[in-house]
């Protein structure tokens, strides 16, 4: 049995307690070992109450527990975590944290203090989106020629609000902090400086780039204006802030700003909180991942999945992930049991009565029809295409037999589904 | 140093072939050992004259070679495949293939032979995507939800040029095989096999779920017309080919066919030859993976990333990925010396000369005006907007500056830069 101490139970670190217990039986599975959190440190601790684990103030009581395997940094800020997760290193304990800016400034000694200690941090950039382990594992064989990525949902979503809604700058930030999305002092997302500290996180792991954020040029959103996005819609772009890293011979250029990108490429299309960073490798060509880069669940997948790389690690997972069934009783569905919206084509003799025989043919099968379009297509026949409500699709098929057996059908219905 | 036998030197192993030699030093940094190509298989010699590696005809020259200690199989087929990667892991070596027909009907197989031998098969599904990496080990604190991909690049391919310039089926499949996308029996992959054999690999790692290709759900593209294109661009909806894998209560359904996907969703946005897998976890939300599904160079890309992890499995890398600059004499770049393409907006008094002036200026930095736009913004007072070609980060500073002491500048020019 794996034990872990949380220090810092806020949205993230609940979420983290909650997945281990409520998904404890996948993750065993895939971890080879059962995973229990011990005990959380919380600031204040009345705001903690309905988790049973043990919980105190103090971070110190989780990096000196003889019994505790991994400890889990969830607090924020930069050098308090730093001496805490150094001596939690120093005892022997693996780490995994989700908090960028302290891998902004000390990564480079993390990573010597660490040296064959497991020290781990996927949740530190783009939340879910499991993009350290892509750039790290699963591109290796790639030298990078670039990253560029939209890192900060706060600023996404606001650019996006102004690019669709036609919104003001200031209104679309009072709206984002009265949805939570935005700090009430908004500079650490808008000025960028949040996607400049996951960028040299990133950078570091595809080049080995050892930059502090104020060596790199950093700019947020606050200049853009409803002129801009005018001109840029005007152009074919829109308007996002990135996080860019890029190899030019020997020198590697790292710089977060709003940017104007054409909207045929595919980072232009992530609209919203949502994160998506481009990687491009001179062999595999441009990779996108995408997905939630901030929330509590999202944020805690990342940091279980490191637990669970942890746990595992020096034994091979096994080469389908688990052993057994992942779970008891899952099984297959026999595809006549399939649900789905359906669309058909039909091309039918256009005459008195079809009509009404083909849509009792759908009520006799309970299949409730969304919209229907009949259209001309050559003398006295024409196309007749329908969408449905959610059917079965064991329905579906016993439908079309009928279907095609009618005289004024006159050739094998086709269906799409609806997804 | 580890050596590796490539079994089936066509596009896909010969790439593998070139990247591990001309890539090997970041490789070996990532990998922590020395990785070198030793011999080679290949039906034709004739075919293979310009790679220095020992060639024969014979995979049990690979496979039962002391020396070799990883082998590639990137034959095609199944049952021969199957009995060569069957005898290879016997001899204890470990198997890396991009052969998803053999893993669709004897991966359960496989994982019991191999037991603790690594047996890895990245490439086996959305070519250089790193979507196994993702699903076994990225978001595995999740229940998967369900899996939706776009994993047939010449489907998608056909379809996006069937939506965007209105070709016809044959017409599109004719082109598809003269640009070699697609073969001259294409039914593999127009009648959704190809996708099948994918979807039943990602549905074992997702749900450990057992099912052979014959027992879910398969259709084609085959039956799309102009007539179901125009319904859906009327509705709202794209056409894509997708496997879906989704989890229902206890069961799981397994499904390859044509469908209307709504043009708001992610997976629509995927055009062309490119695959893009959609996975929904409980906890994460969703995630999407983008990238080349198919090509030498990208397969290639997954093929070595398998032989990096195999080469140092039981090793932790280190937390960055490689303990020493990942090459000599990389470093940051100056951010004066980043180039790019800017747009400026900046407010002038509208009078006679002014915009001479200010184009004089552009020209004495040697920036090269691209677009510009002037538009009346109160009285006496336009707005200026203007997009250059690349210039250097420093020279636009200079520039603005100079702008800026302008009478007839009437506020600080704000600056966006262009990607």
């Amino acid at each position: 049995m794996i034990r872990v101490g949380v220090i810092g139970v806020g949205t993230v670190g609940r979420a983290v307690v909650q997945i281990l217990e409520e998904n404890r039986s996948i993750i065993s599975a895939r971890a080879g070992d059962e995973i229990v959190v011990k005990s959380g440190v919380v600031r204040d601790l009345s705001k903690v109450t309905d988790l049973s684990i043990e919980l105190s103030q103090d971070p110190y009581n989780i990096v000196n527990d003889p019994e505790i395997d991994i400890v889990i940094e969830l607090m924020g800020g930069i050098e308090f975590p730093f001496e805490i997760v150094k001596k939690a290193l120093q005892n022997g304990k693996a780490v995994v944290t989700a908090n960028k800016a302290l891998l902004a400034y000390h990564r480079y000694e993390l990573q010597e203090i660490a040296g064959e200690i497991p020290f781990e941090f996927e949740a530190s950039v783009a939340g879910g989106i499991p993009i350290i382990n892509a750039l790290r594992d699963g591109l290796s064989a790639n030298h990078i020629l670039s990253i560029m990525g939209i890192m900060n949902g706060t600023c996404n979503y606001m650019l996006t609000k102004m690019m669709k809604e036609g919104v003001a700058f200031d209104a679309v930030l009072a709206e984002a902090q009265a949805l939570g999305y935005a700090e009430a002092d908004p500079t650490f997302d808008i000025g960028g400086f949040d996607a400049a500290h996951k960028l040299l996180i990133l950078a570091s792991i595809a080049y080995g780039i050892d930059a502090k954020p104020e060596e790199i040029l950093i700019e947020g959103i606050k200049n853009v204006t409803q002129t801009d996005i005018a001109f840029a819609k005007e152009f074919g772009y829109t308007i996002k802030l990135l996080g860019i890293a890029a190899r030019d011979g020997d020198e590697v250029e790292l710089r977060v700003h709003a940017a104007l990108v054409k909207e045929a490429a595919m980072i232009s299309k992530i609209d919203g909180v949502m994160n998506g960073i481009s990687v491009v490798g001179d062999r595999v060509g441009e990779t996108l991942y995408y997905g939630p880069g901030a929330g509590g669940n999202a944020t805690a997948s990342a940091v279980v999945a490191n637990i669970i790389d942890i746990v595992r690690s020096g034994k091979r997972s096994p080469m389908l992930g688990f052993n057994h069934p992942l779970e008891e009783g899952l099984r297959l569905k026999n595809p006549d049991n399939i649900r789905s919206k359906y669309y058909l084509r039909l091309r039918i003799a256009d005459k008195a009565g079809i009509l009404a025989k083909i849509t009792e043919l759908f009520a006799n099968h309970s299949i409730s029809v969304e919209a229907m379009i009949q259209r001309p297509f050559a003398q006295e026949c024409a196309h007749l295409l329908i969408s449905t409500h959610e059917a079965l699709e064991r329905d579906i098929r016993a439908l079309m037999g009928e279907l095609e057996s009618l005289d004024a059908v006159l050739e094998t219905p086709c269906m799409i589904r609806i997804v």
